[in-house]
């Protein structure tokens, strides 16, 4: 049911494109997931994240189990047909939040306690409340409950952290049923090579169909990241896929791609909008500007996204301005449809063994820096 | 250019259906404008106002005028250009939102000054700045600026500023120059029945291609405005579009309707949409109450729009309650939608001469009081 057809490799990096089969349709990775929080790509309509090309998206955990509660989301008939989403969804176990955003009361084997960050109530979350909750909401791929320490922790902290991951992993793993669903795990250990080394030895027994990198984009230097993912993705089976979590800029995508990600979810392009903040093919545009005001031109001349098309920089400058809602929605919609474009031509790049190419011509355009 | 063709007349009251030509489409009427008070209609896309069969909008000449300034709209094209919309507009004069939301610092024959609501500045509009702003912007029908008196005024002021809206319609007729631009005259007089006689009087010499009436809807009683609109109309060219400025709820609007009243604007379905509140066949309903959590069911059983084809009560109570944009977005397409199915339904019930009936059948569905 979750087959990842691996159709090509880069002969130049460890860059990969594949076909992953999921319960709600095929993945072609590399892919790009528009981040659906609180069940609802922020001012997007589900058609608008069709018509711009995305295909899978992501839910939160955290957020959904806190409101409406999963058992609203199971009443309503799963996530697919409450926020009216056909495609594949998946959903993070909600640890990353409860370590970020929940006071953290208590964390023992067992599991986390927290208050809530909506109305301070006591919660409990362990491997087997993570999987309920998961399969309740129905995504199509679930995540295993992991243990976040911060990036910077030391080493015997960091040491018990990758330990507890991977025997929650292994509860998760016995307490998930539904078949429909791919549950993965997660390898931790911060930028520690030896430590994301046995979080993946320790994981790898466990068999799962799939693997996700946390632990990262929360704070560390990107080269260092890009050194923990070029030591992390060997020890990962080839012919699964490969999440890395919550990243992240363009050539953060780009970076981890010629690492051998597979997957990618980000705030970023939704956030940034709101932000007035557009990706192009030119680098990041600040809207308010005024140097836009009188400005006819489409906001990417590079782009065919409805936004592109039909509204000029001037009125998008009007809108961020004024702080109208339109604003933030036009550029949501571009801006998802950027990183959509990105991972598409990532995928043309490595059937054609120029990943490395793309990855130049894209710092050369957009003046980034890595 | 703007011919208005009286299609039918109601044989049990003064409603009637109308076609009127304008450079940008055929208006049929009755009609309600959608309001896009900073040229765009709050969350929605000018197709998504296309698809529920939104045919004419209207935009704040007041608003414009301040952000982004009525010169950046010229240069970027006029406003049907500027928003993406090629249907007909209307402006107002921003003589409203001067009386009601500027710091009023003079008013004299010459026109008004007011510190602007934004940053303070002291700007000044006249009969002509009001024509020269509204020219600029380029709606295809615009207003003449008017004195808008408080709804309580006494005899006195309210003569004056009645006597003064004309003379400064005169100012503006002389002023106005773009033949593709209808400009209308706007009788005043609050709910004075001789008031509302003498200025329309004073205004019919001046053979304005169309009547709004101004000054209801701003605090009197329903009742008061249904009576001012009895006494009112006759007054009016029987083969010149009529308009009522700023109204209304639903009940009002067939209540005006059926007086004679062909055309509506209010931002009533949109910003009751982001509060959360929906009008349906059945009466208004609030979104975030709890007994809509685990309803699968639409929003109004009666509606097809892209709302209530696709999405459950328990879904939009969730955006709601969370405060998710989509909630306001997806309930002000539905509630646009709504008025734009009481229009068509009241046309249809004119041409059958059941207007009447249509207004009892409103009331004992949506248990409204008029």
């Amino acid at each position: 049911m979750f087959a990842f057809h691996l159709d090509d490799t880069d002969t130049n990096s460890a860059a990969r494109v594949g076909r992953w089969e999921t319960p709600h349709g095929v993945v072609e990775t590399p892919a790009f997931m528009p981040v659906g929080t609180r069940g609802t790509v922020k001012g997007l309509w589900p058609s608008q994240l069709r018509e711009i090309g995305a295909q899978m998206i992501l839910g939160n955990t955290y957020h959904l189990a806190l409101r409406p509660g999963e058992n609203v989301v199971k009443e309503l008939g799963g996530l697919h047909a409450f926020m009216e989403w056909d495609g594949p969804i998946l959903t993070d176990s909600g640890g990353f939040q409860v370590f970020s955003l929940g006071d953290l009361r208590k964390l023992t084997e067992e599991g986390v306690s927290f208050k809530s960050h909506i109305d301070g109530s006591v919660l409990e979350l362990t491997p087997e409340r993570a999987m309920q909750i998961q399969e309740d909401l129905g995504a199509d791929c679930i995540m295993c409950l992991d243990v976040c320490p911060p990036a910077d922790a030391p080493t015997e902290p960091m040491r018990e952290a990758v330990d507890r991951t991977t025997r929650w992993a292994q509860r998760c793993r016995d307490a998930h049923q539904r078949e429909d669903q791919a549950l993965f795990g997660i390898v931790q250990g911060g930028i520690d090579p030896q430590m994301r080394e046995r979080s993946a030895l320790g994981l790898l027994p466990l068999d799962f169909p799939g693997y996700a990198v946390g632990g990262l984009s929360v704070g560390e230097k990107p080269v260092d990241m890009y050194e923990t993912l070029t030591h992390t993705t060997p020890f990962l089976p080839v012919h699964k896929p490969r999440y890395l979590m919550g990243v992240g800029r363009p050539i953060d995508i780009i970076e981890a791609v010629l690492r051998g990600i597979d997957l990618f979810d980000c705030v970023m392009p939704t956030r940034n909008a709101r932000n007035a903040t557009a990706f192009t093919s030119q680098g990041p545009i600040k809207m308010r500007n005024l140097k836009h005001q009188l400005d006819t031109s489409p906001l990417d001349p590079d782009c065919d996204c409805p936004c592109c098309t039909q509204f000029s920089r001037g009125y998008l400058r009007h809108l961020c301005t004024v702080g109208e809602m339109l604003g933030g929605i036009l550029l949501s919609v571009h801006n998802l449809a950027y990183y959509q474009k990105l991972v598409r031509d990532l995928r043309e790049a490595i059937k054609s063994n120029s990943a490395q190419e793309f990855r130049r011509d894209h710092l050369a355009r957009t003046a980034t820096k890595p």
